[in-house]
């Protein structure tokens, strides 16, 4: 197997160093790197003659048969691996973004072109999912997929409740470390996370949605406060993707969750991910690992090289693009977060104003008093949509200084 | 595909159910089966000219080119799959205690009849394990593996922990409901986690122990004071099949395990399984599922089956069977539970003892007062050997009543 890759930026060292130095293989052969920077620094740079700044030196090359996309972002990764199909070449990608926004286009042109794809590090990096997935549930129908999948918002979370730190301090002490970009919202605003969840859902039910179509909220509204009441009543926060299918509709989202402390999604902490999925014959199944980082990443990219080279296949269903069901329809019990007034009547005015929209209280915690208070309360099950409506309007009230915040609560 | 199957117990019934009615696949064709007992009722019951008693109606059918095995033991298992492979059939099994004590003989036949063996469902049943190990890290040089691989074990451990219960009264339990053998000692004194720790040592490592070499301890001593002393120090107590590599030697064993309550395999209970494997590149992983049952075990022959079907194999390494490293020689921290006499000059007599031999304590805990008191203390790191010795002496006291128990402390 003679291998072109193109973009070279940590991953793409990582998987140089293993494929020309740490993991030599007789069989996986790299001979050109391409990447339009040349000049910045990197960690591991192999001899001079194998770069090249025109990727169209690996896709017009007749003797590459493998094709390492680590470029990310859209445009030009698309183009380049239609054209690697095109030029007869197999694809290796960890490109989150583009398989979640071009699934369809990219499967149907490797199927024209007879030509294969894998994309093992494309959600929970070092972690064997999707050829798990893949090769091991095929008997099985997929009832539900829930993803810990974004390492980057795990490890501020995990901060917050550890340290009892910020938000903000414990995303700054990201960047330091280097788990968070300078402009972090691709992790912490749930993007990263939508991309990942929308693949595990291709895979898991044959169904997804448009990006543009997932709810995605993030983390930068969850304080140490909501960590901490959280805790006192036995759950943990989580930034989670969710699929799963009801009645045959596809529900699919991301947002921050409230997770019994028992339950082992709860237990991931630091930039670990993992993946809890419940195929109906083999019964609950989790995998847990590192979800992103040089050497992770590089593994799960050097498998899908191995895989190719057996002439292995992933058995990608046919997927249909539909649109899921709207958030407002979910039902769950909610955790909600109130800054309020401390003055007579206030929680008669919220318990009153969820009351009329169908909304029972299951417990409520009043802690402080002082000029605004936050009061916690947790629900019985109930309508998404009510539950909108009720904020909607308590945050209407004079005695309410901020908005409103709620958690939903999963029972997994 | 035209199959055979084997052995019809419950999981026999499960995979025929998938194939003939719940998964028809119009690839996988069951054509039939073979069972000595055709009287005993099943709660899948296929057509009748499906049946015979006579395996070799399978073995010699040209038509036939697939066999599940699925009759347990040594014999006649082995000689069945060796006559498939020498028939020109590949083979599906199940079975632990075979490939654990038979794995050369079996790689060998099959590579040179040009055969293929999948066995996905012998380890953690439904939990793609295998599968996820063979495809999905091939980069990597694992250093370690360790599982809750028995599902019985881990139900009468989470079961004495939680209702405090005896470890016969839970064992009666498990017995009440399916989980153990009317004959149990296969699963508790720790056989059955032998053989599966033999077989992921044999894929990790290219390296195996004979099962009779592999140092076996069940956990038919353990107590629920143990249990309740271990929590109290933030520790819980698992049946652990363990494997790794010390400087090119295998060490491979069979023991309780006290681990920190923080730790991922602590939160596995009931009937779960789990395998916490460290390969260099992806850093720690976890695999969680349910590790036998009807449709979890057939789900995973199912699978094997599907990779049979589209070409796959397991890239079996060569295995080498080695001596492991004698358990005298481990060094770990130890739990030391002595039963004495509450008597002035005990615990100058037992710490004296293991001063002598160079253990030093930890911590100690010693609460009731009465004729014979449990004495508890945690070591620092000791080497086995010093344990044992420094228990003999103490065991051979007038102040000891019952032999005492030591339970290795495990830092994952």
């Amino acid at each position: 197997m003679k291998i072109g890759l193109i973009g070279y930026g940590t991953i793409g060292c990582g998987v140089a160093e293993l494929l020309l130095e740490k993991r030599r293989h007789p069989n996986l052969e790299l001979v050109k790197i391409a990447d339009i920077d040349l000049e910045r620094k990197r960690d591991f740079m192999p001899d001079k003659s194998l770069f090249t700044t025109d990727a169209f030196e690996i896709l017009n090359d007749p003797e590459i048969d493998t094709v390492i996309e680590l470029m990310g972002g859209i445009e030009p990764a698309r183009s380049y691996i239609l054209s690697a199909f095109a030029n007869g070449k197999d694809v290796v990608t960890a490109n989150k973004a583009l398989l979640s926004s071009c699934w369809k286009e990219i499967m149907e042109k490797a199927n024209s072109c007879k030509r294969r794809i894998r994309f093992e590090a494309s959600v929970a990096g070092g972690i064997p999912l999707l050829s798990a997935v893949f090769s091991g549930l095929g008997a099985n129908k997929i009832e539900a997929v829930y993803g810990i999948i974004n390492g980057t918002t795990n490890y501020i979370l995990t901060r917050m409740e550890k340290t009892k730190e910020s938000f903000s301090n414990a995303l700054a002490e990201a960047q330091k470390k280097g788990y968070a970009e300078a402009c972090p919202s691709f992790d912490i605003d749930g993007i990263d996370t939508a991309h990942k969840i929308a693949i595990l859902a291709s895979l898991c039910f044959g169904k997804t949605s448009p990006v543009s179509s997932i709810y995605t909220e993030g983390i930068r509204r969850i304080t140490h406060f909501d960590i901490s009441c959280a805790a006192e009543l036995g759950y943990s926060i989580k930034l989670l993707g969710i699929s799963r299918m009801d009645k045959d509709r596809l529900s699919i989202r991301v947002h921050p969750t409230m997770l019994k402390k028992e339950h082992m999604l709860s237990s991931v902490s630091d930039v670990y991910n993992a993946v809890y999925i419940k195929p109906d014959l083999t019964g609950p199944l989790l995998f847990f690992g590192r979800g992103a980082g040089r050497y992770p990443t590089a593994s799960a990219i050097y498998a899908d090289l191995l895989a190719l080279k057996r002439g292995e296949e992933f058995c990608i269903p046919e997927v249909e693009m539909v649109e899921p069901i709207n958030i407002t329809e979910i039902t769950s019990k909610y955790y909600i977060r109130v800054q309020a007034e401390d003055m007579p009547g206030v929680l008669a005015m919220i318990s009153g104003v969820l009351a009329e929209n169908n909304v029972s209280i299951a417990s409520c915690i009043q802690k402080e008093r002082g000029k605004a208070v936050p009061i916690i309360m947790i629900t019985h099950e109930a309508r998404e949509g009510a539950i909108v409506s009720s904020l909607s309007k308590i945050d209407k009230s004079p005695f309410i200084k901020e908005e409103s915040l709620k958690i939903r609560i999963e029972e997994i």
